[in-house]
């Protein structure tokens, strides 16, 4: 009999279910509307009848031990999505109980970058880490803190959101209502602000200036910086200096062995690693100099949603076991 | 036969020794010149020596379980002192070794602020909490960080360096070489500075225009805003500005129960900490505005360095026996 859980990836449009056993294999694979123009109660039964269906094609030898979700909004300590801005139900979804009432089994949730460092911590390039950061850059910053080899969930189970330290006093506004958060410069959406900026701000030539900015994507912006366009590079360059003085304030903070980037943003890979490195450094207090990794994640090619979710229920069920 | 342990606090220029029980009482105390001209060797041997003095002068129904230290530039992971710029000793000394070879039981050390939070923890007012911080206001501004009932010690053992997490660009000069430093500016040393430069600054009156610099005290400026001068209450307010704005970051990566203040400037009480809060609420990242206490120490008026120390070692003994 094998065991294995489920891990399921919450998002705006989609969600994603996997299987996966003990090593982090994604054994079967389903996809399921998250928009379903249904109730809350509705889409949970979807979502556990997907899990059945998924076990039942695997065979009998497969016994689920639990259900693990990444959602936004995600809270661990009430095992409930909170006021997610992105999910058409509102207020406090008690996501757990309901699984665990239809599955029999375990189910616990947390926010996506939370279930993005525990994955790499069980699966990715953190295995054998005590203490690191994973920096999820999409459309905004997310974070997954891990200290002395455990998630760090905070009192409320909210902690994590560096995108909303203070990167510039009054600067760009935030859709947390806020001004100048760091996710506001550090992010793909950060980017093409500050991409848009400099191409008011500056002379200098660029292939972005044909580009509208609902077109404009961060994606482009690496292409352009790969061929060298001057403007690209200075965007890459200005977020560098952002990301990599607050880098520098957290690990005053925590004293991480590393720090992993994810998500699209972190596809640019040196192009945003390397200034990320020269102004972290700069900054940094003398005691930790030389001594902290910046890693691309060892997921960036999997479904790392759905091996953050599989890999944060594993987690429970050993913890329950000691 | 009662159970305790000796709280070291090393100071620049001297030591004081406790014998503390499980409760957290001082059952006797003696002090030490740290500043001795001798080698580290014989420092040592004066110490271990003064603790055995205090138990023979308790009697012998006190039974010594291990040796707690407070230090700065302590390294928990490495057991030692690390080129302390206040000690007369330079390089790495392996204090907890030495203590251990000469008194036959385990010893530990931190720096002073990871020891206050860890007193707080056991003898102060965070028992029972889980996640909390413990800032320490002294001529710099220290932090040890509580996440899950358990201090954070990091990678190198140095976790906790908040006071050097950047709170203006360019800004002060700091001891530790950046400029900047959030301990320019929050700290009794960081309160002087601005009250000097307010002074320059503005045409406010103050009778803190006839202090010299070198005589000038953060408890005068205390003194001062009490009796409503307002170039005073302008530098509370404006390191309230400073320092709450941090602590919003802070609290956003670590989602707290609590903030502790304590040392020197902690006794300011709410001349300082209600800008700090109004400050802090007004960066504060949504789902946690509101929520978080700025309380002062419950210790304060006790020997917390001591205490801070003892329990280090009192954790450290469960920790071996869980």
């Amino acid at each position: 009999m094998a065991e294995v859980v489920a891990g399921i990836d919450i998002g705006g449009t989609n969600t994603v279910i996997g299987i996966v056993n003990r090593n982090g294999d994604i054994l079967a694979e389903s996809t399921l509307p998250t928009r379903c123009n249904a109730t809350f109660d509705v889409f949970v039964k979807n979502l556990t009848g997907a899990i059945e269906q998924l076990l039942m094609e695997l065979g009998h030898e497969h016994r689920l031990l639990g259900v693990g979700v990444g959602s936004p909004n995600g809270s661990y300590n009430l095992g409930a999505i909170v006021d997610a801005p992105n999910l058409e139900w509102k207020g406090i979804l008690p996501l757990c109980k309901e699984i665990t009432l239809l599955t029999g089994v375990p189910s616990v949730v947390t926010n996506d970058a939370n279930a993005a460092a525990l994955g790499e911590l069980l699966f990715g390039a953190a295995k054998g880490m005590k203490n690191f950061v994973v920096i999820t850059l999409g459309t905004g910053l997310g974070s997954g803190i891990v200290v002395d080899g455990k998630l760090v969930i905070g009192h409320d189970g909210f902690a994590g959101e560096f995108g909303h330290v203070v990167a510039k006093a009054n600067g760009r506004q935030c859709g947390c209502g806020k001004k100048g958060c760091l996710e506001t410069y550090a992010s793909a959406t950060g980017l093409r602000r500050t991409a848009f900026k400099m191409i008011a701000d500056s002379n200098q030539p660029s292939m972005l200036r044909n580009v509208t900015y609902d077109k404009l994507t961060a994606k482009m912006i690496t292409e352009a910086a790969k061929t060298g366009d001057p403007l690209a590079r200075a965007a890459f360059e200005y977020t560098g200096l952002i990301l990599g003085t607050r880098l520098a304030d957290l690990v005053a903070i925590l004293n991480p062995e590393a720090i992993f980037f994810f998500g699209g943003l972190a596809n640019a890979g040196e192009l945003l690693i390397d200034p990320v490195r020269r102004y972290m450094e700069e900054y940094m207090f003398p005691v930790f100099k030389g001594k902290v990794k910046l890693l691309l994640s060892g997921l960036q090619d999997k479904n790392a949603a759905v091996l953050g979710a599989a890999a944060l229920i594993w987690e429970e069920l050993d913890k329950s076991a000691r």
